[in-house]
């Protein structure tokens, strides 16, 4: 059983013509799954719809407590690209790997909802690191399953590399 | 460095309209690591373009040979859903987990050509899989990530599951 | 009110992969009608699921007497591209225009379905082609409305062009 | 010879995820005519990338001015549709149906790069609208093509409506 934790960020982004503006909306993980015919189960816990730079320490203490507190060892959580080390690290203090769990960080660099975007590679990504990876957590980005603390976001190059 | 290799299947299905026909078109994946920002180094190499159904034994031995003799330790097959398992077992047979290498099987349900398509979610599955799961050879669908010689596809309800 | 009678063609072609198969399914006009937030009134009636080249006389008799006798004046036809001008001087022989009635015939050279497809444009095409155009027969295809007598199908170049 | 004017709105807007941002971008309407498989023959002028609401009577003039001076007799702008109207009142004060034109204002509801959007079919019924529709001001959108005065936007349904 994977439990999924979805925090907001660019991949949940969509466009509210009548404000004409773009926000982040309800979590889109069910009609990604819904569309990977994926047959594992899992269940979703949406705790906030936040563009990552909007995290605050108390939004990053919540996401950490959750993941601790979780009965599942799998935990898949998407996030905006841009703080996703900082939640990592966080995670990383508090000790999850000694508790034996997989935690996988992903989000994506476009919309779900755009004809062209990372988001269902990215959660197909994440999806298999979670069940495959041993105790820790992880960034998964650019075709890439990072350790949390090897990663760092390039900012002007818009892509995750190693550190 | 990653090498992939294709095989043909439901994932490269184009519509030729002057044909009135549907059939395996030139490999994909490229556009679809293109379009998920992969930046991991990884080569492709088209070896058939051939509905799993329609694999012959020869076929099945000249991808065996391809994997046996890549030099590459993380691989990645493209192939149809179909007969993914008797590649699989294939493989096991001709001792590839003892080389070390991670071999991972995955194709799609629907084309990647399709608005609506498990495609891009499985090359992500299969790409975090090949990276991350101990030496041996796996089959990556419905969101999960099987052992090979562990998993059979159901007819009837058109899906990988369990034995 | 606009009356829409489905033929089948390419526009609405589906995969199923539990066949290995690609065949016209259900008509999809609904969907596309509904994405492109279409407000006007409009009934679907579908006659038959077929790929053009396999309609008979007696199919364009079918199509015939169902334009002849509905009661709206404005008709849109989806219809396979390959014989869309043989339907179109059917329609023309029974003598429509002199009903009054404005009959528009589309289809698409790429799946509805497919991510890059002609489909929703065609639709659109004729949808105001339906509203705005005098009493005749047309087909509106790669953004043009063409006379239905004045239009061929281009096989080389899979494309129409007047006559 | 069809002349398409750009101005912005929702249409174009696609996220720069860089910035964090959401904004009228290049216009798109080559990539929508490309797929579409448009073989007629037109010409794109951009002349802004602003939110309609962001508009000014300068903007407006800046709009006519190039509607009257074109040579072509049939001109498609795209338009953020929160004051397609108000554009589609400054074009009939300037006396743009004597002068023989038909002008068809559209837009979008939902982005163009988005997987469900409105965009490739109301360019579709615009397209045709230009084509088959009495010297004119007209708004396509929601699948009718309206008399520019003859029609408002209903803000709380976020669609037009025939006044």
């Amino acid at each position: 059983m994977l439990r999924i934790f979805s925090t907001g960020g660019t991949i949940d982004k969509v466009y509210f013509d009548e404000k004409s503006a773009y926000e982040v909306g309800e979590p889109l993980i069910h009609h990604i799954l819904n569309e990977a015919q994926v047959t594992l189960d899992y269940a979703v816990t949406p705790l906030m719809r936040k563009d990552s730079l909007e995290l605050t320490d108390e939004d990053r203490q919540t996401i950490c407590k959750a993941v601790v507190e979780a009965r599942e060892q799998q935990i898949l959580i998407t996030h905006g690209s841009d703080t996703m080390t900082d939640t990592g690290r966080t995670l990383l203090d508090a000790g999850v790997p000694a508790l034996g769990k997989v935690v996988v960080i992903t989000g994506a660099l476009a919309p779900a909802m755009f004809r062209d975007s990372d988001a269902l590679f990215n959660i197909g990504l994440a999806f298999a690191a979670v069940q495959t990876a041993a105790p820790g957590v992880y960034i998964a980005m650019n075709g890439q399953v990072f350790p949390a603390d090897g990663v760092r976001k390039n900012r002007e190059r818009n892509r995750f590399e190693r550190l």
